[in-house]
């Protein structure tokens, strides 16, 4: 491996690490556990999970890696607080969406060259991205490696 | 920048975002309710902010940067679970705790050059690390990262 290579596939194996550790998590709960909250008053895990699946979705065209899967999952995950709207998807097919999107999500980050890690990701402007290149994709990836890891603390509350 | 220091530079970054967050978050807590439990029966913030101080004064000697500044707190905040040993030190202290041992790390990370964010770190040895490379102070400091984040996820309940 180059250095570069070896610089990037320490983000890689970080992504997984993190996407590991939450999906031991998950596959641990029952779709009735799904329902708990992860502190009195506070958020449920089924809400942090459509809440994560929305957010990795978003990751598709952000990286240029493909079209989003499930658009839909926004205004109940993204946009709105937990139990305002009532779920717009049952937890097997969440859990189905959440691995789907991961897979696609993985499977390209492995293709991905030192260049690409470095590309410009689709919410930057060109213009923007030529002033400041640490707007790059590898931010991004780190960025939702932290958030993912900072869900996951909250999940494993539930145990 | 070399894109070798484009890729660290995120690595960086992504320490110095965590670290920001969770320090806006302690500010936030008076000494008082650092005594907070994140969850009914789970460990204290108190107990979190001592776990972390521990583990980020092994980074000193782990990554090559110094001795430790307090080995005295793995006892009650690795060894032990929360509540095992009473608190072997006062909230104000902790903080300043905290606080200079991570200064202490950041500006060393921001000295390290790719390379040596590419150079074994001392918890591996010679043999194994001319295996693995990928056993190096990068991979080691996006681990302890996503801890961090792991914890801030818990202690952001605590508001």
């Amino acid at each position: 491996m180059t250095n570069e290579e070896l610089l990037t596939n320490a983000a890689l194996k970080s992504w997984n690490q993190v996407l590991g550790q939450f999906d031991k998590g998950l596959a641990a709960l029952t779709d009735e556990q799904l329902q708990r909250h992860v502190a009195p008053g506070k958020n449920r895990v089924f809400y942090l999970l459509g809440h994560l699946t929305a957010v990795h979705d978003r990751l598709l065209p952000m990286l240029f890696i493909g079209e989003r899967l499930h658009p839909e999952l926004d205004e109940a995950f993204i946009t709105n607080p937990d139990k305002t709207l009532s779920d717009p998807i049952a937890a097997a097919d969440l859990r189905k969406a959440w691995s789907q999107i991961n897979s696609q999500l993985t499977a390209a980050l492995q293709r991905f060259t030192p260049q690409d890690w470095l590309r410009k990701h689709s919410a930057v402007s060109d213009e923007d991205f030529a002033q400041d290149p640490t707007r790059n994709r590898l931010a991004v990836v780190l960025s939702r490696t932290n958030h993912l890891s900072f869900h996951t603390g909250q999940i494993v509350l539930t145990k």
